[in-house]
C-alpha cells in the first residue's frame, strides 16, 4: 500500500498559522490510485473569518468533495489554509468559491464542489454550494447531509 | 365527565387580536378536577414582538407548565394574549416573566413555570426559565425538553 | 412462570368497541409478581374523541406508568375503553384524568400516573401529566421521555 | 477577494421594518463570481403574516435557494422584507410564491426555488415548494431536508 | 396579493363533522398563481377509520402533495373530509388511495400524490403510496421523509 | 369501497404459527385499485430464524415494497409466514430472497423490492436488498430510509 | 488485569440452545474488581417467546443493569438463557420479571434492575422496569434511555 | 414592561472586537424582575482562541447559565467579550473559567454555570462544567442537553 | 433455502488474527441465488490501522455494498481481513480502496462500493467513497445514510 | 491565564504508542483553577484491545469525568496511555476499570466517573459505569448521554 511521502513542508512540522490566504501553502501527495475513479470529503467545522463591513467574526462549517487525478489534497497543509482566514475579510459567497478555488488548483482534480455552511447573522444562515468540473463516469458522489437550520424549538 | 362552560368572551367567538398586551383578557374555566394534583404544559410555537432598542421584530418559542388550583387557563385567550405581543416592546428576560405573570394572576395556580426559548441575536440565543410558587407535592412535572441551540453543521 | 387465566371477557373474544367510556369494562388479570415492586407502562398512540364545545374530534397520545398491587391492566379491555372514548365528548384535561381514575378504580395499583399529550388546537398543544398514589419504595420509574412539540422548522 | 460595497441604503444602517411588502426594498449586491455557475440558500425561520380571514396571525419557515448571475441577494434587505409581511394578509400558497416573485425580480437569478413550510392550522401544516428557472447546467442543490411534521408522540 | 374569496361554506361556518365520506363536501378556491407551476402539501396526522373486518379503530397518517391548475384544496373542508371517515370501514389501500382520487376530483390538478402511513397491526405497519397525473415540467417535489416504523429499542 | 372479502383461512380465524416456511399460506385479496398503479410497504420488524452454520437464532428487520397488479397481499397470512421461519436455517442473503419470492409467487405484483436489515454477528451487520420486476411507468417509491447500524458511541 | 477464567461450560464452547429457560445454565465469573462499587449494562435487543393465549411470537428489547458483588455475569451464558425462551409461553410482565430474578439467582448482585421494552399488540406496547436490591452507596446509573414508541408519522 | 436603558457602550453602537480578553468591556443592564428568581441561558456557539502551545486555533460551543440578583448580563458585550479571544491563548479548562468568572465579576449572580463543549484534539474533545454560588431555592434549571460527541459513524 | 457450505477455513473454526492483510484469507460461499441482482451489504464499525508518518493509532467506520455474481462474501473471513490492519500503515484513501479492492479480488462482483468514514484528525475527518463495476440493471442500491460529521454543539 | 507548562515528556514530542498500559506514562500539568470546585469530561471514541479468550479485538467507547484537585489530566499522555491497550488482553469490566484507576492515580481528583461503552458481541453490547471519590459539595455533572444500543431497525 501506501508509499513513502516526501518534501512535504508542513506535515511533522511545526508550522505556524498563515498570516492570510494568500501566504498559506497548500500542498498535495500523489494519488496511490490515480488510475481509479473516487471521491474523497474533508469535513471542516471550524472556520472563521471576518465580515468585510463590520469586521466582526463570522463562522462557517465547511464540506468539501472530489474526485482526484494525480493529486490528493494534503491533509495538514488545507487545515492551515483554513485558519489563515481567521483575519481575512470576506463576504460568505466569496469565502466559500475562493476556497473551492484555491483546491481547485494546487490539485486538479477532475470534479470538486464545497458546501459552505455559515451561521446565522440577522437570524438568517446563508448556505453557498458550488462545484466544478465534471464527476468520472461511474464515481459515487454521496449527498453531504448538514442538518438544515431551525432557529428555536 | 367535562361539564358546560357558559360566559366566555372569546371561545367559540370570532375576536380581533387585542392591541396590546394590556388590552388581553386572559380568561379561565372551572377546574373539573379541582380536588387533584395535576400538570397541565402549554407549548406555543408562535410568538413575535418588537426589540425596545431597534425595533426590529424578535421571535420565541414558549413552553408553561402549571399546576391548577380552581381554574385552567383557557386556551384561545391564550393564544390571543401571546398575540397580542405583536407590537409591543420588550427585552426577551422581560417578555418571559410579564407572561407568566400574567397567567398566575388570572389562575392562580399553586405553581406554574416557563420556558422562554429566543431565537438567536448575534448569533447567541437566550433561554429564560421562570418558576412560581411551590408544586404539590407528589405532583409529576416532566422536562420541557427543547432541543439546544446548535448554531451549523 | 406464566399461570393460566380464565374468565377474561374480552382478551381471546371478538369483541365490538364500546358506545361509550361508561359502557366499556376495564378488566384486569392476578399480578404473579404481587410480591414485587415494579412498574408497567402502557403506550398507547391511537386514541380520539370529541371537542365539547364544537363536536370537532380531538386526537391525543397516551402514557400510563403504574406499580400494581394484586392486579394488572389487561391490555386488550384497555385498548376497547380508550376506543370508547370515539363519540365522547371531553376538555383535554379532563379525558386524561377520567381515564387515569378509571384504571385506578379497576386495578387499584400502589401509584400510576399518566401523559396525555394532544395533538394542536389553535397552534398550542396541551399535555396533561396526573399522578396517583406513592411509588413503593425502591421502584424505578423512567421518564416517558416523548419529544416536544416544536411547530415547523 | 471580497470587493468594496457602496449605495446599500439598509445594510450598515439603522432602518425601522418596512410598512408592508409595497414598501420594503429588496436590495441586491454585485456578484464576486458572476462567470461561475453555484446556489445560495437562505433559512428564515422568523416569518409572520396575518390570515386573510381571520385575521389571526400566521407563522413559516422559508428555505430560499437560487443559483445568481450578476447579483446577489442583500441579506439585511431580504429580512427586512421578511419582516414586512407582519400586518399584511396572504393565503399561504400565495405569500410563498409572492416572495419568491420578488426576489427573482431585483437579483434575475438563473434559477431560484422557495419552500415554505406553514405552522399547522386545524391540525394540518402546508407546505408550498416553487421554483422558476432553470439551474445553470451541473450546479449542485442540496434538498433542502425540513423536518416534516409530525403532531405528537 | 391574496384576493377576496366568496361563496365557502364551511371556511368561516362552524360545521358539523359529515356522517361519511359521501356526505363530505370537499371545495376549491381559485389558485391565485394559476399560471405558475408549483407544489402545495398537507400532512395530516389525525386521521381514523374502522376495520371493515373486525370493526376495529384504524390510524393513520397522510401526507399529500400536488401541482395545482386552476384550484387549490380548501384546508378545512379537506379537514372535514378527513374526519367523516370517523364511521367508515375500508382497507388501508383503499382509505388512501379513495381519499386521493377525490380531491384530484374537486380540484383536478396536473399532479397529486398520497402517502398513506398506518399504525401497525399485528406488528406490521403498512404505508400506501400512490401519485396520479405528471408533473409539470420543472416543478420541485422534495420527499415526503416520513420515518420508517422501527418497533421498539 | 372496501368490497366484502370472502374465503380467507386466516384472517378473522385464530390460526397457530406454521412448522415451516412451506407449511405457511401466503393469502392474497383482490385488489380494489387494480386498474391504478400504486405502491404498498409492509414493516415487519419482528423477524427470527436460525443460523444454519450454528444453529443459533438469528434476526432481521425488513421493508417490503410493492406494486400490486391484481392481488394485495393478505397482512395476518404474512405475519404468519414471517413467524414460520422461527425454526427454519438460512444465510442472511437467501432468507430475504426467499422471503421476496415467495411473496412475487403468490400476488404476481408489477414490481417487488424486500430490504432486509439483520442484526449484527461478529460485529458486523448485513443488509440485504433485492427488487424484481419493474415498477409501473410513474409510480412512486420512497425510499425505505432505515437507519444505518453505528456500533456504539 | 484479567486472571485466567477456566470451568466455563459454555464460553468457548460450541453449544446448542437450551430447550426451555429451565434448562439453561446462566454462568457467572469472578468480579476482578469485587471491592468496587461499579454497575454493568448489558443490552438485548434479540428476544422472542410465545404469548400465553395465542401462541403467537412476541418480542422484546431488554436492558438489565446491575452493581456486582463476588460476581459478574458470563454473557454468552446470558444470550443462551435469553434465546431459551423461544419455545415458551409467557406474558411480558412475567416474562420480564422472570429474567432479572433468574440473574439475580446466579449473581447475587447488590442491586440489578431490567427494563423489558416490548414489541406492540393491539397498537400498544407494554415496557415492564423492574429493579432489586439496593445500589451501593455512591454508584452511578445512568438512565436506559431508551426511544419511547411513538407510532408512526 | 421593559424600561428605558441609557449609557451602554456597545449596544447601539458600531463596536470593533476588542484586542483581548483584558480589553474588553462586559456591560450590565438592571434586571426588571430582581425580586424574582428565575434563569437566563445563553448560548454562544462562535467561539475561538489559540493553543497556548502550539499556537492552532482552539474551537468551543459555550452554554451559560445564571440566575441574576440586580443585573442582566448585555448581550452585545458579551458577544465582544467571546470575540476578544480570537488571539489570546489558553488551555480549555481555563479559558472556561476564565470566561465564568468574568461574568460572575460583572454582574454578581445568586448562581452561575458555565458549560464549555471543546473540539477534539488528537481524537479527544474536552468538556468543562463549572458552577458558583447557589441557585435561589426553588429556582428552576434545565439541563444543556447538548449533544456528547460520537466520532464517525 | 440455503445449502450445506463445506471447506471454510476459518467460520466455525477459532483463527488468530492475521499478522497483516498480507497474510489474510478472503473467502466466498456460493451464492445461492447467483440469477438473480441483488445487493448485499456490510457495515464495520470496527476498523484500526497506523499512520504511516506518526505511528498513531488511526480509525474508521466502513460500508460496503455489492452485487454478487457466482459468490458472497464469507462475513468471518472479512472480518479477520479487517482486523490484519491493526498493525499496518496505510493513508486513508489508501486502505479504503485496497480493502475495495481485495473484495472484487475474492469475490468479482458485478459491482462494488466502499464508503470510508475515517475518525477525524486535526479536527478535519476524511471520508473516502469508491465503486468498480457497474451495478446490473435494475438493482435497488440504497444510500449509506451515515451521519456527517459536526464538531461539538 | 495560562501559565506557562515545563517538564513535559509527551506533549509537544513525537512519541510511538508505548507497548502496554504498564509501559505507558500518564502525565499531569497543574490546575490553574485548583481552589475553584469544577468537572472536565475526556470523550474517548478510538479504543481498542484483545478478548483475552479468544484474542480477537475488541473495540470500546470511553467517557471520562473528573473534579481535578491540584491535577488536570494531560490530554496527550491520555490519548497515548488508551493507545498503549491495542495489543493487552482484558475483559470489558476489568479494562474499564483499570483505566479509571491508573487515572485516579495519576491525578488523584476529588471524584472521577468513567464510562465504558463497548461494541456487541453476540449481539449483546457491555457498558461499564464506575464512580470514585465523592464530587466537591455543589459541583455540576451532566450525564453523558451515550446514545443506547438499538440492534436495527
Ligand atoms: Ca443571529
Ligand atoms: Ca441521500
Ligand atoms: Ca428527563
Ligand atoms: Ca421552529
Ligand atoms: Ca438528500
Ligand atoms: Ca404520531
Ligand atoms: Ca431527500
Ligand atoms: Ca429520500
Ligand atoms: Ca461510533
Ligand atoms: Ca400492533
Ligand atoms: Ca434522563
Ligand atoms: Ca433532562
Ligand atoms: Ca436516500
Ligand atoms: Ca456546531
Ligand atoms: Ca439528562
Ligand atoms: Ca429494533
Amino acid at each position: 500500500m501506501t508509499r513513502k511521502i516526501t518534501g512535504l513542508r508542513q506535515l511533522g512540522h511545526e508550522v505556524p498559522v498563515p498570516a492570510s490566504p494568500v501566504d498559506a501553502q497548500l500542498e498535495r501527495v500523489p494519488n496511490p490510485h490515480a488510475d481509479t475513479a473516487y471521491v474523497a470529503r474533508f469535513t471542516a467545522p471550524e472556520f472563521t473569518c471576518l465580515c468585510p463591513v463590520t469586521g466582526q467574526p463570522d463562522f462557517a462549517h465547511f464540506v468539501v468533495d472530489y474526485a482526484p487525478r494525480e493529486w490528493l489534497l494534503e491533509s495538514k497543509s488545507f487545515k492551515l489554509f483554513l485558519s489563515s482566514f481567521r483575519n481575512a475579510a470576506a463576504f460568505h459567497e466569496d469565502a466559500t468559491l475562493t476556497i473551492g478555488k484555491r483546491i481547485v488548483q494546487i490539485i486538479e482534480p477532475s470534479w470538486l464542489r464545497i458546501g459552505g455552511y455559515w451561521f446565522p447573522r440577522g437570524g438568517i444562515p446563508i448556505d453557498v454550494f458550488w462545484q466544478h468540473g465534471t464527476p468520472p463516469e461511474g464515481v459515487w458522489i454521496p449527498d453531504q447531509g448538514v442538518a438544515p437550520y431551525r432557529g428555536r424549538g
